[in-house]
């Protein structure tokens, strides 16, 4: 059903965004052929970087017209294959649309283009005493475009919640040129339907996001880290919820299991943490607040609760320097899994208090499958990341048979009122899991929807929503 | 379009919920023709009373194959006219379903049938410790679906958001009978399209809610509340962003015009609050959380800020029945314009920093188009509810050229970055101004959007898009 690029389609877009920002060269393609996902690669016929939404709104009426696949690119570093241009067509790179527009200091409220990279946003609000709590552990690259396209999480979601918590009006142009904003920059807004929502997390298959206006909250003057090392994995994953029930919401709440760890220092030529050869997980809690003495009241509180549990020796991080060190190790596990052998990354999320019996489930499908697995991630908010490593499994099992253990572990997940993506998206490679999660009539009407926006299904085709 | 109801039509419903739960008489149907939008009524052809979603289904099943239009409804608190059977048809009273299905303490959520009024909701998750906070100045009497329906505030918002940021997971009963359930029971979802924001605020235009999932908080164990009488209303307005910016979230921040307190201490016949005659406005400020000294803090800082307004004698409320009494005014303001006068309300809402321009505006529009109004409202989110009083304005008048003056109102607020309602929703009387907020393109994306859920338009027919 989609055509193939011509030479007056190319003519045409150079006319729209200038010669120099059409990229054919095979190095270009290549350049925006794969995410973060897995070890996947589609290249695309042509890549565009548009600076403005004027320029997109064109290049879209045009795709739609000649029903030519519009696959938009942040940064590329998901983790699902949102941005992989599975049909071919055009890749819609948003390096260029990468301004601050303002930061609203009297309103808490900032405007942002795409292409900014989320440290930067960070930083920048931080400069007016403000924050933008969500951080997934690519902050330093991914672009804002993207969180808000996935519906990122992050670290401090336990207590702050996700990109969807921040985002109360976007600047879209739909798959026929339209140019609008969903919503208004206000705090609550009860008119008509949540277009804004419905955005959020759709991954590029409904619109393009041009600009977002996101809330802020006050920074938060001081945080406390400590790091505790569990003898048992699960007994870890027990310590989560008893440490919600007690009252304190930390600003942070990971579990790593021991390979986690140990590769990820490995990777990093690291020595951060000490690893006894009877530790199995580790808890990494941050509390953060504006009152110390609040502080060290919830760490004390926290300790109360570990000391329930067989835990290891505490480490109290006692600098800027240790908290960042401590953090590094956390955010480059996805980095050092993936340097170690060939993976694929599932991004489970259940009730809390779910949690052991997720991990547990976890290890049993592995064994019962022959799949081995490192798994870490957002204690705090039921997320668990399972990497699951090809190690010496062979291809034939890797490339087929795995999906069945991966089915399982969906199914498991969504009888304890869970489901299958949490902050990753469902992208290219778990949309084949979505019936799992969803009724036959659920994912119509979900194909509904997306027919309302985009008739022609020409933005980020084959993503998110099973044939 | 839509077929008047038959007897063939009433014996089925009879099978489907009992003789008992369809109400044909006249005083039933007019029971269920008001809700608190103005003066308006609209008899419904019938009324029926289901008690779970397996009813349900077949009653819109039943009524999506004969084109009889079903108005979902719920205690009828609603400003808008949401839940009148504008349309004639059946009313979908959701009365019955009322029970708290459960409280998960491990996991902090509830899940709960629309029917069970919020503040019984409120107290029961509150003998577990827990802490659901959207509570509109009806909740003693409103039912949680309607809230969800309606994306509802109330006073605590401002720190801790709408129903929206409470709704996890909805059970629902989409036009042709299909029970789902939107999302799951998880704090963060990435996983296809977020049906369930999109349903919250719908307004009972997409589906029938039937069961609802939320999120809890650990309940706050202290409070303080402070009630500052102002010279000047615009000085009040000022002092709400002044205070936002000084670092401290209050629990509450809510503005009322002097009339507003006057009407309802004569209404309710109280003597709490003790009006000078130069004071024309107050904030009633309240400030939540675990640790009393911090709290004291915190009024001392808000203190600090309001020191450099010309203020009366501030008003710290020293027990727990002065609290009441206080917040009790601000509750029944609206209950007291609509005894003194014929009354329409609106619910507009700014970036906060607009607020005092916002009020400006009101009046100087008041002035050109010879209305009164009492302002009041949730002023920490820049949600100011306008109340324009009938008075001794001409039936011809308040009928038809009002309208104008209102659509003034509203191009004025969404040029501020603002849009027609904070938390009443559009329902029947506002979306004539529907076109103010929003583009051809748009509406006709929300249009589609609902014949995706709806194709026969049988839900809430006339409701929130205009034609």
């Amino acid at each position: 059903m989609f055509q193939k690029i011509t030479e007056k389609d190319i003519n045409y877009w150079r006319t729209v965004v200038g010669e120099q920002y059409v990229l054919l060269d095979n190095e270009d393609l290549l350049a925006v052929s794969k995410d973060e996902t897995e070890n996947l690669v589609y290249v695309p016929e042509a890549v565009v970087q548009p600076h403005n939404a004027d320029e997109i709104s064109l290049l879209l009426k045009y795709c739609n017209e000649h029903k030519i696949p519009v696959t938009t690119r942040g940064a590329g570093t998901g983790l699902s294959g949102g941005a992989l241009a599975v049909a071919g067509g055009l890749v819609l790179d948003t390096k260029r649309l990468n301004k601050i527009v303002g930061i609203d200091t009297d309103n808490f409220q900032v405007t942002v283009e795409p292409g900014v990279i989320t440290q930067e946003l960070q930083d920048a609000v931080k400069e007016k005493g403000l924050f933008y709590p969500p951080d997934p552990a690519s902050k330093g690259s991914c672009f804002i475009g993207g969180n808000v396209a996935e519906n990122s999480g992050g670290p401090k979601a336990v207590k702050y919640g996700v990109v969807k918590d921040y985002v109360l009006n976007l600047e879209v142009v739909l798959a026929d040129g339209t140019i609008m904003w969903t919503g208004a920059n206000v705090l609550k807004n009860a008119t008509g339907y949540n277009l804004t929502q419905l955005i959020v997390g759709s991954e590029g298959t409904l619109a393009v996001i041009t600009k977002i206006v996101l809330r802020l909250i006050p920074a938060p003057q001081f945080d406390m880290l400590v790091l505790v090392p569990f003898k048992s994995a699960t007994a870890a994953c027990e310590a989560v919820n008893k440490i919600m029930l007690s009252g304190v919401i930390p600003s942070g709440l990971e579990f790593m299991e021991r390979d986690a760890i140990e590769w990820t220092m490995r990777h990093m030529d690291s020595s951060v943490i000490s690893l006894t050869d009877d530790v199995q997980a580790h808890l990494l809690i941050e509390v953060d607040g504006n009152e110390r003495d609040v502080l060290y009241k919830e760490v004390e509180q926290i300790n109360n609760v570990l000391e329930t549990f067989d835990i290891g020796e505490v480490l109290f991080a006692d600098s800027h320097q240790q908290k960042q060190a401590l953090w590094s190790v956390r955010r480059k596990v996805g980095e050092a899994v993936k340097s170690y052998s060939i993976y694929k990354e599932e991004d489970t999320v259940v009730p809390r208090a779910k949690l052991p019996e997720l991990l547990q489930t976890v290890k049993m499908l592995g064994e019962k499958h022959g799949f081995q697995s490192v798994c870490y991630g957002h204690a705090g908010d039921g997320n668990l990341h399972v990497n699951i490593i090809k190690g010496d499994m062979s291809d034939d099992d890797w490339n087929t048979k795995l999906s069945e253990g991966i089915a399982e572990l969906f199914k498991a997940v969504v009888g304890m009122g869970g489901t299958l993506s949490g902050e990753h998206g469902i992208g290219w490679v778990q949309k084949q899991y979505m019936h799992i999660a969803f009724s036959k009539a659920h994912i119509a009407l979900m194909k509904q929807i997306k027919t309302s926006f985009d008739p022609n299904g020409i933005l980020n085709p084959l993503k998110v929503l099973p044939e």
